[in-house]
């Protein structure tokens, strides 16, 4: 797919020496994202020329798919009556998009410019809560209505069909906009012209609220395989639909956001090279502090056994691997419980089948670790850097090994399963957060172990 | 969406009270999926009766959604009969994904009752290399000739359009089998019934060869919003397509596959609870050894610093909290920096331009944390528990931090780059990799700076 970044320099090329029409005819043959990116490309006082370049039927198309500061760049060289029709031919997701990211002042400017009837769609979309089907989803679906004939049906899509976000998948409406049923194109054509749509028509619809997550509607189109859900009001009015292209997009951003969780960053909803220093820094530094903060409890415990150090000071050099293996088991438990709870493979009711799987993968990884840990110590440490580490010290690191990863694999699997019973989001509940409270723990139990073995 | 759920109390009760019919045409209206996620909630002696029940139209799309397990134990329970009509039935990527999953002398059986045609393209799709289009794609496309009229195109679709997977994106091919065009049911309603294909189609097709990486194919649904690509082999002749929900399956397994190498677990591809104890036991246990053992060395570090600790045993205590913020710190970077690339947002031509974002970022949140960390020594430590530790400590402390954390991000933001351009999997590079290198990094600064400053 490198074709586009080659047509870039020939694209360029042909602006510097100004062949706008070989340019023009270039840039027709292209998919409007790919369009889009070259823009992108360009700099900013060589977009408008090559934006009023474009057939008109692209236009808007290609407007939906620039970045928002590109987008707010062209805006404002614009004239009103080229805004005008930009506006016009984007649908009404992308407009709402639009004004979501546009300052206060283009806002102003491009409502002015949009006719009052798409203008209160748009206020309508913007009053849907983040994240929510209302604000993911458009209003340009195909209705029909049950008493059309197939053939009527077919008229009526051949005369709005192009000012559809999707005409494959229509649905049926009654004179109150109650949402009876949906047929597919597909059934149509393999219909009789004189056939109804109602009779058609399948009557059990799989449909979403305006106020359902956004997340819950992108996983159901990848378990369903449809190309769109409509979406209903609380009256089961038909509003809106969503598509299989925004589901994509949404399941993208999910998995980001909870990658960027799992990672103790706050989630940041825009590309690495968009994101500032400033801004970058912001979203990272919060839980630093926080763990920084929580870890100097863990160095308080170790405080509090400085005498018992002192006097086994082989002792310390095992901390670093105790702490480490304890976070990277809990972490392991942790990030496949958060992901199956995401992919709503699990439910809080396999809490407990959840905990006994994650116990007896524990005492086989515990078991596999202290042996290692026991003929490393007596091979390496002690035949080949003469550490003399005594077998009760070597007893007591195994064994703290083995219940650290018990302890470990614990916390690791039910902290997210019941974070989510209590409405917190599991992803939180991941590495860091955990690492932490396991090495506390792994301490807490390593001296404890040395404590009472060692008699110190 | 829990009226699925409601439904299987209902249907157990059917099935228990052998109300067949009703249940019949309960399932009868309801999605394959749903039936499918139903017969997997019964017990196996269940699931053949009620499979049998299921309208001819619906029983090979629900057999496709059942788990491998559930497939199985129905073909041992199905005649040969059953068993031709059920595969008969399926499209050939669902054929051929059965075939990979099933034991062999289940394959043997299979194979043995579809028909020679299909057997034919079964083998083809099963000698791609896994993870590639090839691989993804399914044969079933709706293939037109350029010289045919659109009414011509629409008979033709009404003939054959049911046993497609997709019809509304159409394929148009020379006698060669060489891709000519694209062309989309709307374009053709929209036309008139004497203009020809050829007149109509966009010649440029966007289209994958069979080799190329599912995961390239999978990302460009979402970057173009289609519905489906063409796949073509080395001679440019089109030999199946890949629709939008394959794409949508396959980013969510490689978002899982990335998330669980964040967390140093080897992938399984399957959901948790269907991995048994020892199969998880086995995905989990190789990198815990693995990092278990280079933890060691980071414990060789402070065993050779063994006196200085003992001279200042308060020393000690800051260990933890050092190697916890260098692992956090360092994984922050290294996540972003994973999923940047995995979402094609950074090559490894930006390595410059990150490398230097992520330095100022690390100044920042280097001083912000130093900063903050003597304020907890000088106000906690030594007012609320009496630690008495000396501003000298307190400043190699906060040294320590700010080198460590400048260090971090920049192991974590270039490792997964340079891992990138030599081909590695970059998400290996991740948390438990990254976080053994800092901790020893970490270390080494720490004592460094500790002999240095305080000359012990």
């Amino acid at each position: 797919m490198r074709t586009v970044e080659r047509i870039l320099d020939e694209l360029k090329d042909m602006i510097n020496s100004r062949k706008y029409s070989p340019l023009r005819s270039k840039l027709e043959l292209l998919e409007p994202v790919d369009v889009a990116w070259l823009l992108g490309q360009l700099e900013p006082e060589e977009r408008s020329p090559v934006f009023r370049l474009l057939p008109k039927e692209m236009a808007a198309e290609v407007f939906s798919e620039l970045e928002a500061d590109e987008q707010e760049q062209l805006i404002e060289s614009f004239g009103d009556r080229e805004l005008e029709f930009v506006l016009s031919g984007l649908y009404s997701d992308d407009a709402t998009d639009l004004i979501e990211e546009m300052p206060a002042n283009v806002v102003k400017r491009i409502l002015k410019h949009t006719d009052p009837q798409k203008r209160a769609v748009i206020n309508q979309l913007l009053k849907y809560p983040k994240d929510s089907a209302g604000s993911m989803m458009t209003t340009e679906f195909m209705d029909l209505k049950a008493n059309m004939t197939v053939a009527q049906a077919f008229d009526r899509i051949r005369k709005v069909g192009l000012e559809r976000e999707t005409v494959y998948t229509c649905y049926v409406t009654d004179a109150n906009r109650k949402l009876e049923g949906v047929i597919t194109v597909l059934e149509m054509l393999m219909a009789d012209g004189e056939d109804t749509v109602g009779e058609l028509m399948n009557r059990n619809v799989i449909f979403f609220h305006t106020l359902d997550d956004q997340e819950q509607v992108a996983r159901a189109f990848d378990k369903y395989g449809f190309l769109a859900f409509p979406i209903a009001d609380g009256e089961g009015r038909l509003v809106g639909i969503v598509t299989v292209d925004d589901a994509m997009e949404v399941i993208e951003e999910e998995n980001t956001e909870d990658i960027e969780k799992m990672a103790a960053i706050l989630p940041t909803e825009k590309p690495y090279l968009k994101t500032g220093v400033f801004e970058t820094f912001r979203s990272r530094i919060p839980w630093l502090l926080i763990l920084m903060i929580s870890a100097t409890f863990t160095g308080r415990i170790i405080a509090g056994f400085e005498e018992a150090l002192a006097a086994q000071a082989v002792l310390i050099s095992f901390i670093p691997m105790l702490m480490d293996t304890a976070g990277n088991t809990g972490s392991q438990a942790s990030v496949t419980i958060i992901r199956s709870l995401s992919l709503q493979e699990l439910r809080f009711k396999d809490l407990f089948r959840v905990v006994w799987k994650e116990i007896r993968v524990a005492v086989l990884c515990g078991i596999a670790l202290s042996v290692a840990n026991f003929l490393k110590i007596l091979l390496v440490d002690n035949l080949i850097f003469q550490a003399h580490v005594s077998v009760a010290v070597a007893a007591v690191v195994c064994v703290t090994l083995c219940l650290t990863v018990a302890v470990a694999k614990l916390v690791g699997c039910s902290l997210p399963m019941l974070a989510k019973k209590c409405k917190f989001d599991p992803a939180v509940m991941a590495s860091p957060f955990i690492t932490t409270i396991v090495d506390a723990i792994a301490l807490l139990i390593y001296f404890a172990v040395a404590l009472a073995v060692l008699k110190i």
